[in-house]
């Protein structure tokens, strides 16, 4: 499917597409067939690979490394790199990392970007985004959000409790959300505090053991729980504006929806690229398994929703370049969320055995992509935010309409 | 949800829009409460008002008094009329005729164009397009056309029995599809015949019975069942090229799809703002039905399907003004139908008795887009061509990698 | 599909299918071929022969002319009727009268069982059950009932307003839910009181229009809307004990929603005997469309969730023979409506432009079915019903296990 | 929800009920909450436990050590062992084993049943059944069966290359699909051979990785890949009769499937049981989640569907009783599969990071019952036999009437 993608768009994407064909996803089926792990050193070869092939961190400015796009043009290559296990993590496009240079970017000091944003862009060091809690904090009501930071001196100290920080286990620091403002509401009360994990006090409890979880890769940062007991930092690592971490993380969450979507979509992509070719090579009944209606039907639906998601994310990263977009986000997180789950099932479906095994990547996709309805707001919270645009825009005249019956039929 | 259509699409369909809400949807409302008929001596002062308004066939150049809009210009403007049960017909750019006059001006010489296309955007005549045949003719598979139209001297002598033959009984001129080489495959040997309906052998058989068929209008052009009996015309009533009429068939059949999809999306998006309305008027148990969760999360999910419909019509409607656009419009045509399916029918259970009942539109929109799934493609043809296209492009190293399980099993 | 249905039902069962087949079918078939309307007197003709073969109103005591089945044993047969758009109709199984009937034998006085009951199992008298009201009254929240009976010496004065009354146009006594106690709670506050039509003060407003409604027989019920003007009954009319109508109405609609779900799993049956004779008879691309494998796939999966909506049935009228069954009913009947609607839209589908024509009767039953998911308790209502059983069902260990969790996250 | 469950079967099942709860529940808690492996020894001593409370091996005849059920009696049994990871092992019911046992049971030789069956079901040895192989062999088409028995005097010799052979990795002996007769078709050309896995040439490739495959128990019996080159056994270890392995493996698997069916309704009735705890203990917004409508009504349909898979579950197994129940089986399995796939995506959906994580069972239950829509015959498999039995079963009215409409239009 062609797409009115800018020259920019495009060009960068030819070439990660090159760099995933050629480079990339022969290194993964190798991995997969051979029950093998990637090593550090190997990822970091491709990093050197895709700065030679200039599509190094495509969402970063040039001037830190990357490729300095904005999110309709780096669109097409996040959808490229969603395409292999290890697609993004091979041009430093994974999540969270991502979005926590995107952070530092938006809202960082010059002194924090010099002296962190930098060597993560290089994946010198590692980072984490630790926002959720136990029991529902930081999770879609504010209110729920438990952990603090009080001032004593030019010292932050925090107390808290958090879990599911995605490469907690590797990070070298972590972008820490908690309560600064006790007497103000959440929204107005809270702060992004950057912690370095050798701080005292910072308990990396464990790994949470989690579906799927099998990565095929050296380094496994892990999704962490992570205790916070009087860990002191000086306030300069308070990042963006203090009492504004909630504006800062709509931000941050707003564009990781999107280049979320974009990768999953690629993974959506290739396991329909999987399903198709897995069809046409195999038989039953006497006839090559591409020829059997059903599930070629079945495809051609998949490849129609696979569509409208695509068209509606782009539409999405081209408000979210000049505004906030909060509903279309919503609705493309929600509708790309459902939609890839339910194309990598089929694409499960139509290997058979196969699917399930682990020769072909559809097992890791089909654990992974499972979490893409829970992660940055599940599907009923969006689902929330857009009913509760749409029920503000009811039209008088029908309002009025349905009234004059009423009326009428209490009247007589 | 705002898209980003271009200055003179929005321009035209803001004013299409005041004309629905200040004119068209009133007297709508009216007439569903009353029971009362829609006079055509009334829908021809809406014509008056929509030329005054500078808004009457959008669809046609401005020579013959049209707003001159392309396929993506146009699009908003035929959202808007889709929102009433004669909004397209208010501004005529109802169906079959807009499709009729896109045909004739497309590819009708000058004549042709002079004697049947300018009374035709008028409203000063009516026409049809006999192509489905009963027994399958007609539809999916061209072989099974049976219309024959033999030259005799400078006539044509046609013979056959066409059905479902829109706006039939009310038609002036018919384009009948009829097999003109009986030697040749039939995409390359049927051709297109316009054939005025006083014609001596032009049967009108019946108006069939059908889902739904309450017109609120005095003028009923229904879905005739027509036979052809030795219907004589002159040869220059060829509509096209000799033999092409397969091949303008599609073209006119690519526009004709996605004019439904904009119609019936805005059909979509009434039937929500009515239940919408509905919910916040009505209560149950305490609360008014908007506050119950479980219909407004499937009211979002409704606006979020609508919303990638519209936006891949949007996509297809760009193809379609520089290519042919076969995808992209089987695309559109197949995920709009189903959605706007499945959004009026959630409108109808919100309304509860409402939605079965007549005081609303509810129940004409229900019975209406049920067809729509079934015209101009049924979804299963559309399913066809859709894989097709998908199977066509199978990945060589997906089937390497697949093939190559295959031989290490075999091998040991 | 074989059930273990007991001799007694499959024996009546065998019978009806053999009427159905014989005698209604072929009519059903004539009359939609030649737009043919069935008379009373063909109607009247049923009967007699329904009384021959022993199959007239199963569900009514032999004492009045029925076959005494119990709802187990009547719903073979009542399955057996849905098949035909006049199956109930003729041989007296017809909602609402066959309910109606069920009321007055159940708890109606001698006195009325001989003056209203015998004639009208008979057939010589109509009648309908009043209950809907306009805005939501008499639905699913009894508080919002607004008619009101206050007792004047020996006569309830009746006022109110009533919507949908099924048969309202033709019926000769109406069965009308009235608040009697305004202090109590509606649910021990409200009576159900025999009313004759000709009654001073009764008000046939219309006949709603409504989805649907092209019946094929002579005489046509309607969906009344009825005004009830001080309109004066004797006290004697009241129809069970006085204040425990709903009560009364909930022992008539649990049985009438198991007598609905009967009837239409028929109509579904019938629907997939037609798309499959459709689908065998008809060809396209060279092949008949049933060898095309998705629709055939389509189809196991409708005849899956018939079987499966089948067997509940079955399971709940067992229960409702010995207990009130409520949860029971509520899951059979949603899961039935659901389930017929969607079979009957894809055999609709499966026909393409004959299911949308009415030479086949499918386009009246997708009118008609659609009904079933709003009347006699809404989707949502019952889903209701059954999530708040569900949710009084909470296991402890369960519970405790996850407070467990909770405590040692906040301990530490 | 109370089925009509013969008095042995219910009680049987109360203490099996009795044993998951106060028992094996408890166990597999506190090895989740703590990440830890269930021993070897802690399972025997439940095999202990089970026999001392009369319930061990529900479906093997008494003299067997069981409880000699049959599939109607065994069902409440086996759904209650479904709601734990453990369940089914910690009474010997666990697939494949139980199938085995059924197998030997049914068809094997007193010597086969002395030496292999009584051990089997004490728990003494472990077995596995080899039927499927790689590029499709011993799939749905019988035709692309490759291992082959050759007799070499009173010998097999067999060669071939099974995958996906289920605790393959800790059986003593295996049941081996392999063609005997190559000149038939493979239906009555293939038998069963018990081979043990000491025998030379049984080459154990290795535990294929899969989707999920993350056991609590220490005992990990795997998916093999197991190759069988030049692999000799005596005649005398064929199971059944020579040449009719395809007609035993189909009375093994019919009633393999109905008791995977009985043990996933289990796992789904776990799944909404700790859904609904935690719906009921979390909030959001200022209400406990389970106030939420949205959830609560997908629960109810849930609930629904479960009750549905149950019933028709029910229904084929006292078919089974008695016949081959062939497309009873295909529709519950397939029914089944699907229904409870949705119900424990449901649940992981409702418990939010904690259906994704392992303190729950829900993230091995999602990995788990995916390959149910796979194993013992894909969905697409049971929908080609269902509808072919739909299909034969053509109704000749139906057709008759169609083709009425045929011959009128050509006709004229």
């Amino acid at each position: 499917m062609e797409y009115q993608d800018s020259e920019k768009a495009v060009e960068v994407a030819t070439r990660v597409e090159a760099f995933m064909d050629e480079v990339v996803l022969p290194r993964e089926r190798e991995a997969l067939a051979n029950d093998e792990v990637i090593t550090n050193d190997e990822i970091e070869a491709m990093w050197e690979m895709a700065k030679d092939r200039d599509l190094f961190a495509p969402q970063m400015p040039e001037k830190y490394g990357g490729q300095g796009l904005d999110f309709s043009d780096m669109l097409p290559s996040f959808e490229q790199v969603g395409r292999s296990l290890i697609g993004a993590l091979s041009i430093r496009a994974n999540a969270p990392q991502e979005g926590n240079m995107h952070t530092l970017e938006m809202v960082g000091t010059d002194e924090q970007k010099e002296q962190w944003l930098r060597p993560l862009v290089q994946g010198e060091i590692s980072s984490g985004f630790s926002m959720t809690e136990p029991m529902q904090g930081g999770g879609s009501d504010p209110k729920m959000l438990r952990t603090t930071a009080e001032k004593d001196g030019d010292e932050w100290v925090i107390n808290g409790h958090k879990w599911w920080t995605t490469d907690g286990l590797t990070a070298d620091f972590l972008l820490v959300m908690a309560r600064t403002n006790m007497d103000a509401h959440p929204y107005s009360g809270t702060s992004i505090i950057l912690v370095p994990t050798d701080t005292d006090g910072v308990n990396i409890v464990r790994n949470i053991p989690h579906m799927g979880g099998h990565s095929i890769t050296e380094r496994e940062g892990g999704h962490a729980e992570i205790k916070f007991e009087n860990v002191r930092v000086p306030v300069e690592n308070t990042v963006g504006e203090e009492n504004e971490g909630f504006q800062i993380a709509q931000m941050r969450l707003g564009g990781g929806r999107l280049t979320h979507c974009m990768r999953y979509s690629g993974m959506a992509e290739r396991s329909l690229d999987i399903a198709k070719a897995y069809l046409s090579k195999r038989e039953a009944f006497g006839d090559p398994l591409a020829e059997k209606q059903s599930l070629r039907h079945k495809i051609a639906d998949a490849e129609t929703k696979l569509h409208a998601a695509r068209a509606i994310v782009r539409h999405a990263a081209r408000e979210l370049d000049r505004s906030e977009a909060r509903i279309e986000v919503a609705m493309s997180k929600t509708y790309t969320a459902n939609v890839t789950n339910e194309i990598i099932d089929l694409a499960v479906q139509c290997c058979g055995a196969n699917g399930i095994g682990r020769d072909l990547p559809l097992a890791h996709f089909y654990e992974d992509v499972r979490t893409f309805r829970i992660v940055d707001g599940a599907d009923e919270v969006h689902r929330r935010s857009i009913a509760r645009e749409a029920f503000e825009d009811i039209k008088e005249e029908e309002l009025e309409y349905i009234c004059r019956f009423d009326t009428n039929r209490q009247m007589h």
